[in-house]
């Protein structure tokens, strides 16, 4: 079983809010087309959509707001880069379908994330490909907050077993001193002084949060970029792998 | 806390396709607004939103489809509707979030549903209320199959342990032969004869079926019609008592 993370710098233009990267997002449905014999979870995160409406109302993975107004903004404009996602899959008859995890997560007062699979795990067995992002969650105390898709991921690997997990990012993988790719990563210490502290400040997480989060899971994990997701899903280890 | 039913028929023109009732909406969240104060989940049924495009594709709770495209056609429907019903309550500052069981529940071979209530009780602890909906759910070995809305509002007033369930239909509670209004239930042999078998073929059951799950939980429940449902989450017993 597969779990990839499609990132939301990849299929959006960052920079622009609401603003699709309509290219990136059809080359990478194209990829995900040739994978469709595979056990495949799709998780993708929230770019130009979620990550502006999340900092307007001043809302992160620990900051909330009991504003059923502001979540709602958060969470529809995160549920319409969903729904273009999942158009682009369908026009190549991958059988994808929304898991919002709005409806199905939630955290507790120490902040820890609760994501039930049963659903994800059926969709799985009946042939489907689910695909989740990143989003707002109900939270003890905080009203609601964001969820990365970071942590979903995390969440769904370790649930769900998963044998592989692929994040597909704006680099070609993690970058040494001199932004050469990094081949292989078993110990966040042999990255540490490239990576620096893992409280970088994305409200998503940096790429040492990332490198930590994946050295965690039993799962073989991939950091690539867009061009190598083909070869990602068919087997290969492109970028840098963790495990 | 209260676990409150707003049947399709209620809510929309059972007899067009994708039709709201508009006039009986606002006066059912002109009734919620006045119950802020209350802990309560809301479910809405599917009306003519979702029975219409269930039919179509042949699917019921018990009968499935594998087409992803079928299935978001009737859960896309649906959350149309729940849109709609959102929509009205914002507009009197009732905090109401969706809940799509579609991202949330699954049901397993033995057509068992498991719906997760961990969100929907953080929704209630911090102060939302949330709304679920009839829908369709991942089925182990059926594809995805129609969750009804009086499902839902079992599984959470059992999980959330609900102390009052309101279903409100268009009837004014369970009639008696002469069309009476029956007030209390408290064993289904007493009705049997007026409501015949718990088999009525509604796709998403008949009142025989309703009374029986309701004779199964904790709570007490009461059936009644639009005009009583101020009265019911002002803490009155309207139409028929089930307990």
């Amino acid at each position: 079983m597969i779990v990839l993370k499609l990132g939301g710098s990849v299929i959006t233009e960052k920079d622009r809010p609401e603003t699709l990267d309509g290219e990136a997002l059809e080359a990478a449905a194209d990829a995900i087309e040739t994978a469709t014999d595979e056990d495949l979870v799709i998780v993708h995160g929230g770019g130009s959509f979620g990550h502006h409406h999340a900092s307007e109302h001043g809302v992160s993975t620990t900051e909330g707001t009991g504003d059923a107004g502001a979540a709602l903004e958060i969470h529809g404009a995160m549920t319409t880069l969903n729904r273009f996602v999942l158009s682009r899959l369908h026009g190549r008859n991958v059988p994808a379908v929304p898991v919002h995890p709005f409806s199905a997560a939630h955290r507790d007062e120490d902040d820890e994330l609760t994501l039930p699979t049963g659903q994800v795990q059926t969709f799985l067995e009946e042939g489907f490909v689910p695909v989740l992002h990143g989003d707002v969650v109900a939270h003890a105390g905080e009203g609601v907050t964001v969820v990365s898709g970071d942590e979903l991921v995390a969440e769904l690997a370790r649930d769900l077993e998963a044998d592989r997990i692929g994040l597909c990012s704006t680099v070609p993988g993690v970058l040494d001193d001199d932004d050469e790719v990094i081949e292989r990563i078993t110990d966040f210490e042999e990255v540490r002084a490239v990576l620096g502290g893992s409280d970088t400040t994305d409200v998503t997480g940096g790429m040492a949060a990332k490198v930590k989060g994946l050295l965690s899971l039993e799962g073989q994990a991939s950091i690539f970029g867009p061009e190598a997701l083909e070869a990602f899903l068919g087997g290969g280890e492109p970028g840098t792998t963790v495990e």
